[in-house]
């Protein structure tokens, strides 16, 4: 028999979730209490968010990123992707600002989106410290702590905290060699201030008052990897799994508080090893849900990175990962245009539904039936109607229109569905 | 020890093929003889084309369609394709022209591409009955054949026939139900030509001809499947397996008579299927190579099937499959622009090599890694000419130019690469 955790989330969160599941409320009450699905929500938007489930059982969850950087993206732009990213179908979304008016910016983004939102509180350090030249030693342990509190309280449902980062996980990165290193920018940032100030992670060290926080919000922890892999060079390595083996035990440690967590996982890995990673993370980490950036299949495809983590991320949610960062065709090579979110979230869509076709969750097939009935009935409004990105089906068909409506100008008279 | 058969290739053609591969001439040599690998390149062509391998041991190939239909794409349209194909790394090309002007758009086919060019000879047939308003009585048996042969005797390098599909096949499929039925153009016409005459498919009945033509002008026969399932709910059916159990046969007959001989394989299929699919033809094809049309791991996302086929495609090269046939963002809805093309041919190319580095295929990994080093360089330079598309990398980045030309404007400062 499985062990089970009580975690105090607000009243009709776990019946919200559950509408949007195969899985009932008990049952996801049920998976919820042994750890293996978590609901996204802080208690203080309550009635305002739209909670999500992501884990075991349930449906693969998309992610989509924004936010300001010093050198792009106003407010204004990245408000505006954060639309574009809940239109296009995004389960949750994460404020990744490091540009000026990070409050601003957060705060908006709370008002505006129904659907959960995450962040990566150490970039507001990370900022102080590259941008605005403050030096590390006055970058205070409190400081750390203090900024994933003042997230919290604003109402984000989720956090991205590298409390597996430790002075010993870059003693065996180091000792092993890297091709691209830390590519982690929060883990990059914590290397950069263990390395300066000689002291251990404050997200590690003071973990129990990480955990306190997140159980006063109903926030979750999503542990970040802060040395996953960069390349396909350095993917499994040493480096990574030496996180994931402390991750796990924080899993634990965050169960036994009452805290919902989850566990960021790679980044670049060939695809032989994608489910390799995927049943590694699952055995450390007690079967806790998984949520993973890419994979990307390959490092060689820089404006076509929404399609090399498509590869990887469909095989990885197949294999179990629960919730997929999306990845858009700018990645590589600057901050994302609107069309780019736009894309990468429809993409990152594709290979959720791919996965949880392989999975065989209960449902999933009903809307590629009902898409290729309407094919073999020659019905484009039933199609487009059907399709994961509607105008954009209707809108190529029409620009390239057949000769014969019903038809389409690939095969003309010659298409097989007539028969 | 394996079976071996002998192979009358034209001299130079192995030596040629091999300088693209891992394997050196005799190594080719050797899977050639045991009927695992092919080289495509017409005898008449010999000094023109550059014959390429595919099959087991070898970088995993790309194929790009394209042609006329009756209501788009001229000649002249068609020929730009085929040259962006070619330019954007296809390994090999089909002219699948159904429009007008047939004859004309293969012979300037084979005059302008360096890559071997396949052709479905039937398409003329299924032109003459649908477009022109012959009827199927009036189609014989032996103008099936006389098709074969003119399109070999021109000079096409590999043709599709679909030998494979019989009365008794139809019998399984219609006995069975599908929910799209036949979606090959040439099974659907050989379909409707078998009902209409009652007669049996005549690249079945005579089949021996088509060996002794193949033979003569060293064409690679390529066993179409004219029941591919056209939708996930439709995979793996016992209509696809029973053509798949004649093409066994017929890849043995083939190998006898010194034939050349690869398989056609679907199509749309679930993640969780498609290595089952590329196990099972390697079996019941004794290891012949398997070129695979996707496959497409969901019907859902028309305007996408270039993602939805590089999932697919990905995991069937990793499986063993040797040749993808590339998918653009048209597939369902058009014929394709040139800039489809050119998306296909990259897309499809991302999914072969990412297959390259799952099998360990030797040398694959250096990309990435050349790759990955110049990333933590910030070479931009070697970057953008380590991409698999050089052009569109550069316009990506430089429409949204960084403040500092070392970083880009995702993370600006806080770049982790930098450290």
């Amino acid at each position: 028999m499985d062990k089970r955790w009580d975690f105090d989330l607000p009243a009709g969160m776990v019946r919200q979730a559950a509408e949007n599941e195969p899985l009932d409320e008990k049952a996801l009450s049920e998976a919820i209490a042994r750890g293996r699905v978590v609901v996204l929500g802080n208690r203080l938007r309550s009635g305002v968010v739209s909670p999500i489930a992501v884990g075991e059982g349930t449906r693969t969850k998309v992610n989509a990123n924004y936010g300001t950087s010093r050198d792009a993206g106003t407010v204004e732009d990245e408000l505006k992707k954060l639309r574009a990213a809940i239109d296009a179908g995004a389960d949750a979304v994460m404020d990744l600002s490091t540009g000026p008016d990070l409050e601003k910016m957060l705060k908006l983004s709370l008002e505006k989106s129904e659907a959960p939102v995450g962040t990566v509180p150490i970039y507001k350090l990370a900022a102080d410290v590259v941008v605005r030249g403050i030096s590390f030693d006055d970058v205070s342990e409190e400081a750390f702590i203090e900024a994933a509190w003042e997230h919290c309280r604003l109402g984000v449902d989720f956090i991205t905290v590298h409390c597996g980062l430790t002075r010993e996980g870059i003693r065996q990165l180091d000792m092993q060699g890297r091709v691209t290193g830390i590519v982690s920018r929060g883990g990059s940032f914590l290397n950069r201030w263990m390395k300066a100030t000689g002291k251990e992670n404050p997200f590690y060290t003071y973990y129990d008052e990480i955990l306190k926080m997140a159980a006063e919000f109903s926030v979750t922890l999503s542990l970040g990897d802060g040395l996953r892999p960069g390349s396909i060079a350095d993917a499994t390595d040493r480096g990574q799994v030496s996180e994931l083996m402390i991750l796990g035990e924080l899993v634990q440690r965050a169960r036994e508080a009452g805290v919902q967590a989850m566990v960021e996982g790679p980044g670049h890995v060939p695809l032989n090893d994608v489910r390799l990673n995927i049943e590694l993370q699952k055995r450390l980490c007690d079967g806790a849900p998984f949520y993973v950036l890419g994979p990307l299949v390959t490092d060689v495809a820089p404006g076509y990175d929404h399609l090399t983590s498509a590869i990887g991320g469909a095989i990885a949610g197949a294999a179990g990962a629960d919730f997929l960062c999306y990845v858009t065709p700018a990645e590589h090579l600057c901050l994302p245009t609107l069309e780019d979110v736009h894309t990468g979230v429809i993409c990152c869509r594709i290979a959720a539904h791919a996965a949880d076709l392989a999975k065989g969750l209960p449902g999933a097939a009903d809307w590629d039936l009902a898409m290729s009935r309407a094919r073999k009935a020659l019905d484009w409004e039933k199609m487009y109607e059907l399709a994961i990105d509607p105008p954009l089906a209707r809108a190529v068909r029409g620009a390239r229109a057949p000769a014969d409506e019903n038809l389409c100008s690939m095969c003309a008279e010659l298409c097989a569905m007539r028969e």
